[in-house]
């Protein structure tokens, strides 16, 4: 696995930074750096390369099988014992994740230095800000391997549930939720990626409608936003399909929806930035008149994260790389009537983008 | 609902304490005083009585239909937003909760107080601590009605699995977990309480073993510990059963956790020491020469987290009142030949605990 090479490369960070150790408390991006997937644990990162890992006693085995290959400090006030740690061992700079540590535990944290420097040993805090989510943004051949399979996982759940005529109308929003939830799992996702959406006739038109008793009835849209978590990786995938005869308004808002969606695809590519990606698909929708019904953005990141770097929007920031997972999800949503989106989860690449959600994007008519 | 309530036995601890308002972040708490379930929202609390309820234009829609009592300010940096209109509306003390705010919040929340400052409005935050989660530890009666409908689910699950022969030879841990989950997920819940323990054979043995592919086989202990969460509010119960004929090694290791299981049910009572409800059952172990084979803490509080207050264990403090949602489960672990845990949700009330997991504790062999 690539836990030693991620963690390289926050080294050359943290050097570059003039730090002598970083303490990474963001689960995920613990996670990231060591393989470890337990509820409680915290790295302690020195740029002399002797890091620490600490847990407490519930994960010892677990940390000796995911994390072999870093020293273990069992301690049940994990994260000030790693900064206890980097203070005894001569840290003077330590970073720490200040978006993500709470207050208290930074006045833990300054507690532990002013009784160092009570004895003499002077060290000081500095925030490294994001620095570890800025290398999650351009995923590595394993991350981009579980995200496949998540995504084929979402795949195969609704291929399996349209299959076996599950979204048929008089069955609810709530039910047919459940039913893609148990599906993938039992094809293997450890979650859902999020609580999945299925939005029915004019609740289609509630960009993130929960779902509820509201039966499925026929001529009716039915939206499904949904995907499952493998391996920590989310796959995120909508699609807008019609119950029975699909009326000529419904046919055109999908075509609309679905010629955006492409061309949002097409504008994804290396040094695309991230504002005239949303443009691309934004700017299709509005020549049709319907700018005022798009109301959010583009696209964003996934990976350990169901919403991560990078941002796909009139407000974003930034330009694509290579190895970037990102969704492009426009959306058109007729309030009453009802409203469609259609989103895929994609890779950048130097070439083409590659796509991870196989589902058709023709309109489904069921 | 009881939203109202709450808030103003919040109102009460924040006139208490002098303070003008209260900013509420952490998500759970804005939960349990909102109704809120989106992913992102904050509640301004003032001791005038005049509250505001933020979130972000994703759940303008949401919040009109979860919130509907509560005037709303829609804004993407909802806590800064709402900081600024507590200090608008003259707030000069406002409490903040320094166990969830991050230390970049904090920040943020700093910069509006010194522009206020420049504008001559003085005002300054103080840490409320956790005086919300001081209100949830006693449940009012809607929040007991949903931790008894979770247990019910994680009841009907584990029979059904049971009934239908998914218990048997052959089948992994992994398999027996993703049914298990599927059962709740079709049973109404909206999530596992957590990621569902399966653990046959040695693996019985450690206490939180996440299930792999290991096969069950005839005679080896089978322990699973798993929940279910309904409304929010997370069940947790752990059964220990023997595929085919149970051994006596077995048969006693079960009859002395089920008798400290039993025991610390009983010294379950209003006005308990949680250290003497732990030694209860602990003493129970300890005097049969297991006391080294029980490493872990009596119980936990549930409700909207699966683990909070109170902690009863050798190390917790404080005792029992009415209405505190706990499990009791105790275990016995050999390492290298198997373990065994037993786990209830109950409620502690003026008379007899009520046991919300049903399902029998008499060693079940299949």
């Amino acid at each position: 696995m690539r836990y030693a090479e991620r963690r390289e490369r926050l080294r050359a960070t943290a050097t570059e930074r003039e730090l002598d150790a970083v303490l990474v408390t963001n689960l995920l991006n613990v996670r990231y750096l060591t393989g470890f997937t337990g509820s409680n644990g915290a790295l302690l990162l020195r740029t002399d390369g002797t890091d620490v890992f600490g847990t407490d006693g519930r994960y010892t085995t677990q940390a000796g099988t995911q994390v072999p290959d870093i020293e273990l400090l069992v301690d049940r006030a994990t994260v000030t014992a790693l900064a206890r740690e980097a203070v005894g061992r001569g840290a003077g700079r330590i970073g720490y994740e200040s978006h993500h540590l709470t207050v208290d535990g930074l006045r833990a944290l300054e507690s532990v230095l002013a009784d160092a420097a009570a004895g003499g040993t002077v060290a000081e805090l500095t925030s490294v800000q994001r620095a570890v989510e800025a290398l999650r943004v351009v995923k590595d051949d394993d991350e981009v391997d579980a995200l496949r399979r998540a995504c084929a996982v979402a795949d195969a759940a609704l291929a399996e549930l349209a299959a076996e005529g599950a979204l048929r109308p008089g069955r609810t929003e709530l039910q047919v939720g459940r039913e893609l939830d148990a599906r993938m799992l039992a094809m293997g996702a450890e979650a859902p990626s999020f609580e999945t959406i299925v939005a029915t006739g004019a609740n289609s038109a509630v960009p993130h409608h929960r779902p509820d008793s509201t039966e499925l009835r026929a001529g009716d849209f039915l939206k499904l936003d949904f995907g499952a978590t493998v391996d920590g990786y989310h796959s995120d995938m909508t699609r807008t399909l019609v119950l029975g005869e699909a009326a000529d308004w419904q046919r055109e808002v999908y075509e609309l929806v679905a010629a955006a969606q492409a061309a949002g695809r097409a504008a994804l590519g290396v040094g695309a930035d991230v504002v005239a990606v949303d443009a691309a698909a934004r700017d299709v929708i509005a020549a049709a008149g319907h700018g005022g019904h798009f109301p959010h953005g583009l696209g964003h990141g996934v990976g350990l994260e169901i919403h991560e770097a990078p941002g796909i929007g009139q407000l974003g920031a930034g330009t694509l790389a290579a190895g970037m997972a990102v969704t492009v999800e426009p959306g058109v949503y007729l309030p009453g009537h009802g409203g469609v989106r259609i989103e895929d989860t994609l890779i950048v690449t130097d070439d083409e983008p590659e796509l991870l959600t196989l589902t058709s994007k023709e309109l489904l008519v069921l």
